[in-house]
């Protein structure tokens, strides 16, 4: 059908959903009216370049009015940053799994009271490159874990559950093909390591702690190279597995 | 000496130290002028509300000048927001341990830099209640995870390092002690339950996701109460091992 697949039996005998953190809900606004026609969600963790980037969609999509001027949809909280430009929407999640949880929670909620149907929602946020050229743009095929494993370990209560991180392979070598249109720089598909530390977590020497040689950083680096990583960031093992269990195309480069 | 204690032996030999999400740097700014006398720094996930504290903390300070328009110091930057009011910083993390763990990498290299002294820092950020009237105040003895457990488990490279999440029982007991001059609302010293997720992960029966039955929740919930678990949120373990680690004096409240 298209439409995001909600897996919570709860959810139907509530009387009215809030989507606190986005500042919106099911009585307060007209979700099918605000959203309805949404076909792609694009995120990253920068409020102020998710604005950015719905601006230049903006100009893009050649929309009348002024696309410098866009409001914040979220504008109520200052948790998330939500813009649209036609039938794009443009969402900041703060830095790091448990942020991106929060809102990816909401926002595939929103998605399914407003009957969106067919998104595909790709996450443009910052990521270090892995021995490839300063600049790259690295689409996803699997987002892998600290160990390199496609995995994700959420924490239900107090179970471990694991969920698969696989990303739609067709999408990303659709992004490629587009990729060859704009060839100013590097894009390549390969592994994406998302770890939950960005000091210690990712083989940075200069954190308030470090406790590994910088021989050691190498040989990890190197074994995350060897393991078909490309790049490191902090949100892609937690994205990949929602899309996956809601049905989402999603993406990540 | 009263001085914050980095555990990196590569700093030293370092030429500059930019503190990248703060948009701060040793070349580009005079840490110890700008943040020398710096005897306090409190923490809460939201950039209004540590602005709106800085102006609270402005006024109790008898400070001169106008606090409503405190500047922010970290402006170049939409990661964080950073204020001074006299001698107090306020500072926001965002949400989840992996964003507030660069905040604090970064803050205690600030504070290292600056040679500030006998520093204590507080977090202030929004949790929920276990079991205890809305609207009191939890000071935490303890940080636990999900498993109860006064422990973090901080990833470093591939290998997992269990770290102490035991917090300043003084500290605690001199904020009890403050808390008897402000009768407004209830405050208790409890253990705080610190997660990775906010719907499934705290038992929330309104995620996109949601796999558990109401009763499976209430007994999850009624554990954490008996372990001590007095509020959730999803930053404490990982403040409480940072800090430990680093020597500075720190709370959750």
């Amino acid at each position: 059908s298209g439409l995001v697949h909600i897996k919570n039996p709860h959810l139907d005998a509530m009387e009215e959903d809030v989507l606190y953190h986005l500042d919106l809900g099911t009585k307060t606004h007209n979700l099918p009216a605000m959203f309805g026609d949404i076909k792609f969600v694009c995120v990253g963790g920068s409020p102020n370049r998710m604005r950015a980037f719905a601006q230049f969609m903006h100009k893009e999509l050649g929309l009348t009015g002024d696309g410098e001027d866009l409001a914040d949809i979220c504008a109520g909280t200052d948790r998330y940053a939500m813009y649209r430009a036609g039938p794009v929407l443009s969402i900041s999640h703060g830095m790091g799994i448990p942020s991106i949880s929060i809102m990816l929670h909401e926002l595939i909620k929103l998605l399914h009271h407003a009957k969106c149907r067919d998104v595909t929602i790709i996450r443009i946020g910052t990521s270090g490159g892995l021995g490839i050229e300063a600049g790259s743009v690295v689409i996803t095929d699997t987002a892998v874990d600290s160990s390199f494993k496609p995995r994700f370990e959420q924490v239900v209560l107090d179970d471990v559950v694991v969920r698969s991180t696989e990303l739609d392979k067709d999408l990303a070598e659709e992004l490629l093909a587009c990729s060859k249109e704009t060839p100013d720089f590097p894009t390549l598909i390969g592994h994406t390591m998302c770890t939950y530390d960005f000091y210690e977590g990712q083989g940075r020497l200069d954190g308030a702690l470090c406790s590994f040689s910088s021989e050691k950083k190498l040989e990890y680096l190197k074994r995350a190279y060897d393991a078909g990583v490309r790049n490191i960031e902090m949100e892609s093992t937690a994205f990949a597995a929602l899309c996956g269990l809601c049905g989402l195309k999603g993406e990540c480069c």
